[in-house]
């Protein structure tokens, strides 16, 4: 049985190298975040396409160019403290790293952004089944006919996460999720795929198919994989992202992020 | 165009006589409620029925037996101030009256419960279509094969009304009826009918049926008919009720009933 450890212990033994890979089930209670990094010249368009695509892309922490500290979150290195970094040139993944301080520079700024692990553990607290965590599968994610409101070069179709539920597990889904506006929030859809672009729920674009049980009805909700896919798509010359499942674990509480 | 009366006037108006028939629509903004009044030997029983079952019966007020005040809903006389009453014996249907002050005894409690008129206001005010008022019929209602939990003789199936609504707009729906509770709260199913033990949308069992638009889901919150049906089954010596749309209008604005 893994031994509760403490997100600032966490961090550290990432930091020497001691936990290398995902940090799902980590320190649990406390926020995960997606990580975008990228060039002062673009930081103002992707801060104003985090707020006009708020359930895709919500923003929970930002640096000033430069800086590798989060203080919001936590005692944090931003070049050492994530398992696992993503580095895209032009758009294309060139490499992946567990430092980036080779590549660091003052024009640099980080977004931290809210994960679905918060929101999943507030379901699984209340005592909802989640199915990707039951089937040990990563969550199926699917790409929407839902535009993004664009931003500078930065725009794209909204990416979804999908948990099956019954109609009665959904409601009490939509309450919980609500609570929760900076890791996704409310669902965006459920009932038929296809009114959102989605045409065959067995054949997930990334993550793994779930079982669909009898009576029970797909929900969606906006997917932190929009930005990273809004990211590529805007072919920066630099732009580095955690890797999938390795987040940047912070001493922030889930319940901290509930807005009643 | 209908002048704004407050719910003091309009109750001043139904006691004289003046103003008869149904309240919808009237004294918008303020709390309206479905009325059971029954006789002391039955009043616990009913009571825990409520507390068991509060999303078809949510118990805004109570009186002590032979009380015709309600004093935290306004002044209020309970033996005038409803524009119709239904007299119900053995479970039967026996007058339907404007006053029952010739009935009134000293062992009976009255029960003020929530209706669906708060929430279809707070729905409006979000900007989503209540399409039964849209049409300008009454609410499609549906009896379900759920079974409430029973008190002493009281028991019955739940029945439940149905607005269509996209996805997208059944999940807001969701959000703004769970801020509710004390009217009938978050809506209790949506999607497919038949597991709620409704075969046929077309054909309600009460009220008018509505259309459903491609793309929408039929979306059910509990319904204040259900304790109307669990008392008639009660077959009490006597019983009285509201008729239905001619509701108990009260001094507590709907935004009070807000839990958030």
């Amino acid at each position: 049985m893994k031994s509760a450890v403490s997100p600032s212990e966490l961090r550290h033994k990432i930091r020497s190298g001691e936990h290398i890979g995902n940090t799902s089930g980590s320190a649990p209670g406390f926020v995960q975040c997606n990580i975008v990094i990228l060039p002062a010249s673009h930081a103002d368009d992707f801060l104003r396409f985090c707020q006009l695509n708020p359930k895709p892309c919500p923003l929970i922490a930002k640096t000033e160019p430069g800086s590798v500290a989060l203080p919001t979150l936590g005692d944090i290195d931003i070049r050492s403290d994530i398992p696992r970094y993503r580095v895209f040139r032009e758009g294309e993944l060139s490499e992946e790293v567990a430092n980036i301080s080779a590549l660091w520079r003052d024009d640099l700024v980080t977004f931290a952004l809210g994960c679905s692990f918060s929101f999943e553990e507030a379901l699984l607290a209340d005592g909802l089944e989640v199915r990707n965590i039951s089937q040990g599968v990563n969550v199926p994610m699917y790409r929407t006919n839902i535009d993004c409101t664009a931003s500078g070069v930065f725009s794209g179709k909204m990416v979804v996460s999908m948990r099956p539920y019954r109609a009665a597990e959904a409601i009490r889904a939509i309450q919980i999720c609500s609570r929760f506006p900076a890791v996704h929030g409310a669902p965006i859809h459920l009932g038929d795929p296809q009114l959102i672009g989605i045409a065959e729920l067995s054949q997930p674009d990334y993550g793994d198919a779930v079982r669909l049980e009898e009576g029970e009805l797909p929900v969606f909700w906006a997917c932190g994989v929009t930005p990273q896919i809004a990211l590529q798509a805007a072919k920066l010359p630099l732009a580095i992202t955690h890797s999938p499942g390795c987040m940047l674990v912070t001493d922030m509480r889930n319940s901290q992020l509930a807005v009643q």
